[in-house]
């Protein structure tokens, strides 16, 4: 999956004012689940590792909420860069980071590839990311397609048909795209202004100014981009969706601790999405927040805490419980809810994992209409009604 | 709004198999609010008083289920009809019923005009689809467009870029489309069997083969087609909102009664949209029965009853809302809620409106989440966390 060999770093334009959606908020501002587009994607791209640094443009009036939305959710590697008055002059701005002293307080480490991500696009994956990376190492450029949903025209000065395009021919260009950084700041730097001013297409100006022909890369339906306020409705009930089956299980660093951590996963695993990490109890409280803030889950973390058969007494065990209940209070607020559980370990053994349905349902007590028994019989109904 | 002086019906074609959206049900049959999306899209057609008939194509193994929705929502002017193997087929086959005798066990009246338009379309407005009967009927064909939204790039046979679109250029060719029928009918008779199993557009036949350059018509954001599973999602979420804001009023005949629902809507339509329609006390029956199956209000129907100052006798109101309650059983099942009120007339009199805010709860029962506090909660979070 991660890209060999290559120094990768990403632009992520957010200087757009939404006018399309019909609101005085700018989308990539707009709160989805609670919580702004934009931050979903930056948390998008800091999940990934081989991702140096991110660029995130926005318009000098919204620098401030920018920063505000990185402390709060707690983003790391972020530099926020005040955008131009177009799309490519914003994303020219973010490049320049990279290569102009007098740009930055702090010149940033010049990536080999670097990849350009809309803010408005919340649920781009990892799979995708690599290969438009890969791509553009070899071709110069790279960029995310798919299929065109409706037939595209042209019409004639009149307002009437002038011709149609055969569908099958053409592709919709979306995003994530990536560049070899020579080949896109080259192209930037030759392009003229009208192209600045007026153009919308980073693979046109790689072809038109670095004559690169980017490898096009079929992308999958979760690429699309939060345009209209129909959109905004759909990335909610999806970032509810993914939301609800993010958990991860956090066990202490012993051996059998571990492995009931495992068990537990395991069967969690054919319900939701599950991660199982191990730490040592000692260090609970610094382990969970890096562990928190560095791979952003943000839905339920549970710390499974074992009363082992080695005699620890049950007030050890309440005790790590509070201070875990100290440290969920202020998950809380970055919208994460922790779990300390404490479990009886000798009472079921190492081969019987811990009541799931228990965890099912703290996870049901944070998002009840997700998980809920109402969702599986509408589900039913929906099936039942029209087979 | 009306197109005057000539005569329209509308097909849709609902043959599809909803590859797209990843499941087993075609879209068209997916429930949105426990309803299938082809109901919302008849709705739409039927709403409009001068479209005489509504002739949905369906493919043969859902003809039957296609029927049970027309008897269960109560659809009126439908004629279903059997698809063929692609879009252009299904269109053709919904034509033949005007113009063949052989396909249809009774031919239905030649429109002047034809709308085609998408099962899978549900938020068609009436002006659109008056502005492109309109355009047909002077240009002999007319269909909507939206500006694009990603940039449409055609690829060279090495899966490279070849060039890119100039996105002002183009536009999404939508739907509502219309025809005046002779011109669409010849046109399919006359295409090649390529354009049938290839083709997708009509516009390109009335083109191709009528030499007619179809007028295009700037159509709004709610147009779009659900395509993928994310579609159904804002598909969802639109329906909310327009049920939770459609309500008719329904009052007896009498004049100060009249105005009682006339004050009554008034007074409401700050907060919803809403009909007044006043009945006869004593045809309160069949006269229900058939505002609600023509008219598709499909959210709350209240009847004001009114005890007025001339001695009506309370018992007479009681029996009265009995009846509205046994009708309020039956209408239910087809998602409509009827609410029986018994209001005294003279307490009030007739310059005050009855309680609006009893009205807005009844509503609310319903659908809590739209507009509970819980939804204005919601929205006054999103805006000032961001401004």
């Amino acid at each position: 999956m991660e890209p060999r060999g290559v120094s990768v770093s990403a632009v992520l334009p957010a200087g757009g004012s939404g006018e399309r959606l019909g609101g005085t908020t700018p989308k990539q501002f707009c709160a989805v689940q609670g919580r702004p587009l934009v931050s979903y994607a930056v948390r998008a791209m800091e999940r990934i590792s081989w991702i140096s640094d991110i660029i995130v443009v926005v318009s000098s009036e919204n620098i401030a909420t920018m920063k505000t939305i990185i402390e709060k959710y707690g983003h790391k590697r972020v530099t926020v860069v005040e955008g131009g008055v177009t799309r490519h002059r914003s994303i020219f701005n973010g490049l320049k980071v990279f290569a102009e002293k007098e740009f930055s307080s702090h010149l940033l480490q010049k990536p080999e590839v670097v990849i350009i991500h809309d803010a408005v696009r919340p649920f781009v994956e990892e799979d995708i990311l690599s290969k438009v990376v890969m791509a553009a190492k070899e071709h110069g450029a790279a960029g995310a397609i798919r299929p065109l949903v409706s037939t595209v025209i042209a019409s004639a000065a009149d307002g009437c048909l002038d011709h149609s395009l055969e569908r099958a021919r053409y592709r919709a260009s979306e995003m994530p795209q990536a560049f070899l950084f020579d080949v896109i700041y080259e192209a930037y730097q030759q392009c003229t202004d009208y192209d600045l001013d007026y153009g919308t297409e980073c693979l046109h100006l790689a072809l038109k100014y670095c004559k690169t022909n980017a490898k096009l890369v079929e992308g999958t339906t979760d690429l699309w981009k939060v345009t209209y306020k129909r959109d905004l409705y759909a990335a909610e009930s999806i970032i509810k969706d993914n939301l609800s089956q993010e958990v991860c299980v956090i066990t202490d660093a012993k051996e059998t601790a571990a492995q009931v951590g495992f068990l537990l996963s395991e069967s969690l695993k054919s319900q939701i999405k599950v991660e199982a990490v191990s730490i040592s109890q000692s260090k609970c409280d610094s382990h969970l927040q890096n562990i928190l803030s560095g791979q952003c889950y943000n839905f339920v973390c549970v710390n499974v805490h074992l009363d082992t058969s080695e005699n620890n007494s049950f007030s050890i065990g309440v005790e790590e419980l509070t201070s875990i209940k100290k440290f969920a209070r202020e998950t809380k607020k970055k919208n994460i809810l922790v779990y300390g559980l404490l479990i009886q370990y000798k009472a079921w053994g190492c081969k019987r994992p811990p009541d799931v349905i228990l965890f099912m349902s703290l996870i049901k007590r944070k998002y009840p209409e997700e998980i809920g028994p109402n969702r599986l019989r509408n589900r039913k109904l929906t099936d039942s009604n029209y087979k």
